[in-house]
């Protein structure tokens, strides 16, 4: 359906369902998204997501990943408390890739940093771009 | 060495060779990379980088991916003109992730959309969210 859409307009109604069928798994049946922030932008970190984890968030509105190292639903701030609840949720030109527009209560990071990229390539080093709060 | 840098403080400074050489990439060789635009803060779109598009990137400030469906260095904009220059590069906490924060001339998306994230799911229905310009 990605190549039927491409020079639809702004508006254009499509099924959840159509959407949600045509979404590009890769082998392990996963997708990338992307947490960003709906109020700063900044871009919070990145994860993967599975079918259900899809229909979950959508449903609930509280991010829910698919932990790779764990093999497991992965509620996010379900032990720590910061959790990110969906504002919007957007897919890419090709059914590839996910954003997520949410709000993040605390860190996103398990360092408790406000992001994940806290590293920064600079010239000639690497710097860290912020301490733990 | 990601856990070694977890509690480290702003401006810390590591070699490049030293997190270049952590990375973690997937088992084809390869990270995803978020682009966002460096102004707007839009998230432009997702794409994959080996280690010598890396370092060419950061070698010549032109955002150069690894194309996985024709498996050949992919130097955004080459063909379209529609180049993404580098202004900085960050590297997420556990060193599987980049993101690239860039200047974008023309739309970052092959539909020439400014984004490729122009599916919105909204209640009950997924809208277009950008027209073709």
């Amino acid at each position: 359906m990605w190549l039927r859409y491409e020079s639809a307009n702004e508006g254009t109604e499509i099924s959840v369902d159509e959407v949600l069928n045509a979404l590009v798994f890769n082998k392990d049946g996963l997708l990338p998204a992307i947490a960003q922030d709906y109020q700063s932008k900044d871009v919070l970190m990145m994860a993967w997501m599975n079918r259900l984890a899809i229909e979950e968030t959508l449903m609930t509105k509280q991010v829910c990943y698919w932990s790779r190292s764990r093999q497991q639903f992965w509620r996010k701030g379900e032990q720590s408390g910061n959790r990110q609840q969906l504002v919007e949720m957007r897919v890419d030109c090709d059914g590839d890739t996910l954003l997520l527009l949410v709000s993040q209560q605390g860190g996103a990071c398990h360092t408790q940093r406000k992001t994940c990229f806290y590293y920064t390539f600079a010239d000639q080093k690497v710097l860290i771009n912020a301490s733990v709060p």
